[in-house]
């Protein structure tokens, strides 16, 4: 991990602002002869627009058009560079003078400024949430080599505002209101987000992620632990507050015998490690879960500072989501698939045993 | 990150099994002129040693003395790399043979096999936490960066077996039983490890670290976070099961207009950012909490395979922590340590403008 | 360095094929505050035009717009990741069906088969000498940065089918035929030209590489020396099959009295070490020459072998560059600045003494 | 390539000053499997010891014997790093008042003062070519790991004090003096040498190194290219200026018809590209070469300036060798051998077409 880039084999470097000309990504390292296309890609960038799931999120349109400029050929990946394109459409000029000087509580504005000295101030610049549909575009291709060796993966909303969803079916999720597991939880919700709404405020949730068919002997020992590359990876997601692996925080307060999974020849009898062991994987699902903020731009009024220090107060109006998720799955997804992916090539070493 | 080599540019490069020669590494990217000798990291090791505080450690005999082979010159860092070297003296040839064929519930054993094909089985080989001396040895190195830039670090123990401390002196934690930062807390550990000690099983418990006068702009956007790095740092220690950032896991079921720090011209009010904005420091104190799960090797029997995938059972005997808790404190203090080491070398960064 | 990122810091990724889409990159790592803007990187962009200087390029028009994506905000550099695309115009289905199956000796062909197992045949793909657009944009942007720090690169033709130029004005060259440094040379090249041209062949030539005002103690000691960063970075240019430093060559048939540079109060007293001493930089300039090969895409019949390992014979036709230089040119002065840049952002350590 | 980290994937991380307690490293990256113990490095270090070769090199006693220290397990490499330590036997307080505060011509003196601000003037300290023993060790390791692979790495010398040495054995070169491919060189140059040294100066000379049996594909496209990873890697070691891939420069002054290397269904039938197409190997033999400037430690007087900006003369006396050549041979020799190690790695790429 590197400032704009990701990974050590399987590498995703980002660039693009909200309200800039677009944003976009190279995959450097992807293997030759994964089929890819821009479909592929699409499908997963429509996945993270607005109004796919619950009334989470806002009605504002995002075209969010993915276009392959490289590293496809005749259908498939040929090994060098996959150069990806997003343009922003939604550029018009819009009236930023309320935030150019003022901080948004909450928002990464006061940091960016400690920084850089200068930023984009439009709409948040490269710290919007924006920035993530570079890395659904990279996670797409890193699905589809994880598909071409077996491994699958889901995000989905396992609590929102303080209400749980049962992991009843994660392999429908995807097809389900907040990318939902459990049938009964999306209406309960909407009632949830319904009335924090009307207060202007908002919610926080969590999302497990879960990879199903990762072989054993993923990840590396010490500082490259799957776990540590995933909590990392899911931690870089802006509004990401807490991971846990497994068991998580339940481990914490809980035995050594009761936490331990007891082995037996058809396989592991639990899953609180989460599908890993000293760092590499077991061949069991991995499993982790991300604690979502809510979102920090609210209609009711705050109390902050101005450029100059003085004190000022501040109303984020516009068109703004209640809860990152359920846009943030396909984010998290992306970040497990692009993990597992490096770990993966990673783990291609050429023993004389081989 | 990368294996066994953390950081991109104050960088440290760990090796070493539990029951081989020795274990060390190599700090590379550490400043000039910054004092140091082989006192400063003896103090940190010895911090790791068994019985430092409370009844959870284990009386075995660690000397853990360390030596500097380069980069120190006249009592100062040069600049070039510092290589240093902890000799283990407890070689003696136990026996193995119990453990050698069998895998370990809770244990790398299964995973290491998996991935090496072959494995040092003595005493855990690299999976064992005895690899942690290395890290605690290049952190004591980065907090002397840190401490010539005002930062300070500190890992205090804010839950074990369930039972909490109050945080009500965090920097007094150091010279107490199990780095409490509550004075009473000691007490009721000592005896809910020694209950569950009776029973032949372990504990697990909450750490939080924080680091104080870290300067506003480290982190770098996108996936070199603050919080990114944070959290994969600390979950790259062995027994952690999750990390939370700030008011981590609760932001979760909050609400925005709670969950925001407040700005004035007299600072934030409130830190449930946990120091941190968009990935990058605000200038407040930087607050995170590992979640550690119960040592995996407990004296109850407990069902496993061989080798041959036979199904066998096993009891973990010989002289076992109860928790890793407190001997892993120091160790996710050097952790955040070389994490904010990095990122402090990081945001040197040339404008125009300086 | 690693596929298709260069540098550690300062870091360049590029993506794009001859005949794909288009061509880019992205430059992570920048600092804020540095002015930019379209004009600045195409600039360097014709330079690298066909046409430019002598005769040795074809008259093919390559349009070469380049568009910046993000990272810039009102004129300026953010800090943020500088994105820029060049679409290819030239796309026209030409007919392939000839060097499809056949692999052009003196090409990479053959080893990106065996590599890749496939390739995108068409103009060479990502082998392609088009590659280099992207590193001719990043390093514009690298420039600009060294520009600020004081510092100005320079790469002039000393030589081109084994006739020298003087360095009589170096400065100069970048606006004369050939980025001559010697007025009297282009004449001379002009008619060897035209003579190997009427040949059906191809020419190589020497460029030398300069930086002036290069602040002393910049380099890393051990393997990231400044010498060792340059000679890869010159030596990742398709053509260049050599690379020198300083006296270089001759070096190693001189004696040590005569190749030390003896030290005075006023500075050095020659420059046999081309501003490097260990590794690091001297503060003279810094100076390195590249031998370019003759283009292998030569107009008279060659042997070689087909897809299936039939003897096959080819006749590269087309319009084909009778030099790569002074093509290379910029090229190779994008490779110095980028290397430069790199090693500058590395050399901001905080040192105690500071 | 980091500081003193090389390689991506094969990692060389070291340490150690020529007057400090000890010189070491860490392989970290070597696959599983591999046969080693400390034999294997020992010898390869004993051929880097002064008097090996030819009348070149000092009297100087260097015991440096090797220590391994970890990820070795019953003969075999484990898959966890290889810690290794070599002691520093001749470390008696010689008196260094002399070049304590006068920067020596030639030497890396003034640079490191410039870079560090302080500097461990001990014997040239970090810079001293005392430093190579460390990439010897590494690069024992790598070789066998090419060694299971087929791979096989050689360095000779092929000119001395201008004098050049016919390439008729290659193979032999190990067990002659100077490392020389040619049986009636070493005399030639054993009298030039006796020669230069009684007028107090030293020679430089060209060493080629190669690699046989070396699979085509490896090497990355664009940045880690093959020629441009193994220039970098070259140039890294103190005393080279030059550094070239098959024909080389002279490639510069060639003709494309000449310099094409034809293909038949037998291969190809000339190696100008030494072994490097596109930046990946084509299967042939993989051939470079460095070109090493003369030792600095003269015993005539030159001048230069003390640490105040003074004018001062030096004369570096000791005993110090005549030409880098033949100890820099194995250093060459190991570099190339770390190079394709990682590089070969690196080629793993996880393709559906596998």
């Amino acid at each position: 991990m590197s400032g704009n880039i990701f990974g050590t084999l399987f590498r995703l470097t980002t660039f693009g602002e909200s309200h800039g000309p677009g944003l976009g990504g190279v995959v450097d390292g992807c293997p030759a002869g994964i089929p890819l296309d821009e479909s592929v890609i699409q499908r997963e960038l429509d996945r993270r627009k607005p109004g796919q799931g619950g009334i989470a999120s806002t009605a504002r349109k995002e075209a969010d058009k993915v276009e392959i400029l490289s590293g496809v050929f005749e259908g498939e990946t040929t090994g060098t560079p996959i150069g990806f394109l997003i343009r922003n459409t939604d550029q018009r000029s819009r009236d930023y003078s309320k935030i150019k000087d003022v901080f948004r509580p909450g928002h990464a504005d006061y940091s960016f400024t400690a920084k850089f000295g200068v930023r984009d101030y439009r709409g948040g610049g490269r710290s919007s949430g924006r920035e993530t549909v570079s890395r659904v575009a990279g996670g797409a291709v890193a699905q589809e080599l994880l598909k071409a060796h077996g491994i699958a993966v889901y995000a989905y909303t396992v609590e929102l505002g303080g209400i749980p969803a049962e992991v009843v079916d994660f392999e429908g999720a995807w097809g389900r209101p907040y990318f939902s597991p459990d049938p009964e939880a999306p209406a309960k919700w909407d009632e949830r987000i319904a009335e924090v709404k009307r207060q202007g405020d908002t919610l926080g949730g969590v999302v497990e992620v879960r990879a199903t068919s990762v072989p054993a002997g993923l990840g590396e020992p010490v500082f490259d632990k799957m776990d540590a590359r995933l909590a990392g990876a899911l931690m870089s997601v802006g509004a990401v507050k807490g991971v846990e692996i497994g068991s998580g925080m339940q481990a914490a307060c809980s035995l050594g015998s009761l936490n331990n999974d007891p082995i037996t020849p058809d396989g592991f009898e639990s899953n609180n490690a989460g599908g890993i062991l000293g760092g590499i994987t077991s061949g069991q699902d991995l499993v982790a879960r991300a604690y979502v903020k809510p979102i920090p731009s609210i209609s009711q009024e705050q109390r902050t500072i101005d450029a100059s220090g003085e004190a000022a107060s501040i109303t984020v109006g516009g068109r703004h989501d209640i809860a990152a998720i359920p846009r943030i799955n396909p984010v998290l997804k992306s970040m497990m698939a692009l993990t597992i992916a490096d770990l993966l090539l990673m783990d291609r070493r050429l023993g004389v045993r081989e």
